[in-house]
């Protein structure tokens, strides 16, 4: 599809003309829809969710909602979604285990305004703090550091993705005399790595850092997993941290980009509480105006699924996940899956058409599958297949051998020459 | 609607049990949905249009778009909306006269990351600049001083709402060493006011600031109407400003939060840009993963109405504010329209209950109504006449008099006992 078809003219005043130019609009609009259905088909990439139906919905979609302002004060603006925005919400306090008169919320516009929030209540606390977070942490963190102004020392990760405990020791006792704002990554977005929290609490508190610290969970994905997880560790408010952001788009499949953080109402009502007497609420949100359809859809996921549906689907994940990475694994590609997450990491395929074809993100030599709801065993069997293919006829067209990707994902899960015991 | 019929409890197993509580939540959209109807038809206060009709859009709302990264960079993510949004962008870079190959800019969840954006972009160029901006600026630039740690200096303002220029000129010249950061407000959220783009560049340069100070312009709502009214000052990319903002929700009327941010490449690719190799693209925005549904609907707006169409619709929004300012103050009510905008500022009414039903945004003594292409004549007459019927009673009941509001908005439009002439 050009770009020129897209271009915003002016609408014609013939009348005969100006139908014509309607007409092509609507072909332009159903073209640009059937295109995006194919791509649907090929998704493979990005941890989206594409299997929920919305379509009781639809009768929303021309409503002026804005949920400005604090979900909890009411606002003189009337067009709104507070009482979904505060149920899911509440779902989520009892999920982390908050009591609801002691949590503060809300929907926000996705991961990244979470982390952003997040980290400014951390700063806002600790106004000499140091932002501690390792290198597969999300851009959106990094981005937040300098946005705030606040010095942001980057921690060694182990090739599953997870924090370097030691290097975080060695790095806090450097600096001993500045608070610490902690990002713990519940599921990296590369490798899907969940940082030790326990461990980085005990580090904290033995270094010298109690009553000094401030955590803030990045759970944007594997935030809705890991309490689905019997084996995983718990991220709950019993624990002393701060916030927990995660992603509404990911696996509750959200068709816009949205999301939740959560704090302490304490800390909130401390340093973030602006009154804003122009909209009768508070200031305590980053966006100020707010997407009053994402709760919606939020509420109407959560309550169809449920805690029980959403350990279901994600048994699945965790299930498929596991066989994508054996399949690939069987064809001699290197292959690594963290034990609690839906994340396939394998080598990188060598052919750009093929990584755009199935939409696979990828870093250095490494590319990966996020296992989600939509992603079916038929997809996977497809994938492998053509990927295999794919490869083979890229390695013999380029005379290359296996690529080594041991300092990626570990030498046990390379499959190069050097490194395969199966040979 | 009370808050417990929207608790998101567990799906029964049961299948009647099921059943029935499908048929609970279908009853609860349906209920919420005519609440909000029934709201709509009282909306005033805030600058929301509600007239456009998005139906051809109903079609995307289950493609889970997302414009991640860049506008102008492909990402490896499919499904999004990027050639609506630069058709967007192409559309404002030619009414704002930035040539296309020296503009940058997104589509934005809202007025409140565009004036972040721009002022971020202003504090990169001078990261020892102070940021001036007038009391009455909308509470997003205060709340962006304090997030980006910038030291933030207000300026006063005379009562029709617009920065008092003296002041400027005075605070500028006890801050000589620091360059300067300007928010002008195209349009204030309270009284629509609009700052003097051109004085303010002037003082900046008599004042030693040449080539030391960058200008973002929050042109909220009347960014858009501005350039449709003929005697109005040009807010345009050939004066040295840095950025322009404005909000896609209102006199657009989207049905999300949305707007678009505007600034110069040559800047942003100097110093907003890192690359991300994860999303194959430039983590040049704010927000990171964003809605693509908004430039979806911004397009077809714009689209469907063009240059033309706008100008009619700003030209009959003003007409209008004048029939309703006029109207008001024939029966007794102090009021107060700037010249070239359509926000209608009156003594606010002393009844929280009438405020609520009619949406009012309310600050001290006054209250708004900003006149949108959908507020009809009949609706201001009945406002009109509700408004002094309940006034008339409020009065008599509380045994008060005609309040005093010269102080917000001018001697000469008060009509308290002591300043109406008409006596």
């Amino acid at each position: 599809m050009g770009g020129f078809q897209f271009q915003i003219d002016e609408p014609p005043t013939d009348v005969k003309a100006a139908e014509k130019r309607l007409d092509d609009m609507a072909n332009l609009l159903a073209h640009y829809k059937q295109h995006m259905q194919e791509k649907s088909a090929h998704h493979l990439g990005y941890p989206i969710n594409l299997e929920f139906d919305y379509a009781p919905l639809l009768q929303f979609q021309n409503l002026h909602l804005n949920n400005l302002g604090d979900p909890f004060v009411e606002c003189n603006y009337g067009l709104h979604s507070r009482e979904f925005e505060i149920a899911v919400l509440d779902w989520f306090a009892r999920l982390w285990e908050l009591p609801e008169d002691q949590y503060w919320g809300y929907v926000t516009n996705g991961g990244t305004e979470g982390n952003m929030y997040g980290l400014l209540v951390g700063r806002e606390l600790f106004p000499e703090g140091i932002i501690y977070t390792s290198c597969d942490s999300h851009y959106s963190i990094f981005k937040a550091a300098k946005m705030f102004r606040v010095q942001c020392i980057k921690i060694d990760t182990s090739f599953s993705g997870e924090m370097d405990c030691a290097d975080f020791r060695h790095k806090l006792l450097q600096n001993t005399r500045s608070p610490a704002i902690v990002n713990v990554n519940i599921g990296t977005t590369m490798k899907g790595a969940v940082d030790d929290l326990d461990e980085i609490i005990r580090i904290l508190e033995s270094c010298g850092f109690a009553n000094r610290f401030y955590i803030h969970c990045d759970s944007a994905l594997a935030g809705l997993m890991m309490p689905f997880i019997k084996q995983a560790p718990k991220v709950t408010f019993k624990k002393p941290i701060g916030s927990i952001s995660i992603s509404g788009h990911k696996l509750i499949g959200c068709p816009t980009p949205c999301g939740v953080v959560m704090a302490r109402l304490m800390d909130v009502n401390h340093v973030m509480s602006t009154n804003i007497e122009y909209i009768a609420s508070r200031d305590t949100t980053i966006a100020g105006s707010r997407n009053g359809h994402a709760p919606i859809f939020l509420w109407y996921a959560l309550k169809r699924i449920g805690y029980k549906g959403l350990c279901t689907t994600v048994e699945n994940c965790l299930k498929k996940a596991q066989y994508l990475a054996l399949c690939l694994r069987e064809k001699g590609v290197s292959v690594f899956l963290n034990a609690l997450g839906s994340t396939v990491v394998f080598e990188r395929p060598n052919d750009e058409m093929f990584v755009r074809k199935w939409q696979l993100a990828c870093q250095g030599n490494i590319a990966h599958i996020v296992v989600m709801p939509s992603v079916s065993i038929e997809r996977i069997n497809l994938f492998v297949e053509e990927f295999t293919e794919n490869r083979t006829a890229v390695l013999r067209d380029k005379g290359s051998s296996i690529p080594c990707v041991a300092g990626d994902i570990g030498q046990e899960n390379c499959l190069c020459s050097l490194h395969d015991d199966r040979r």
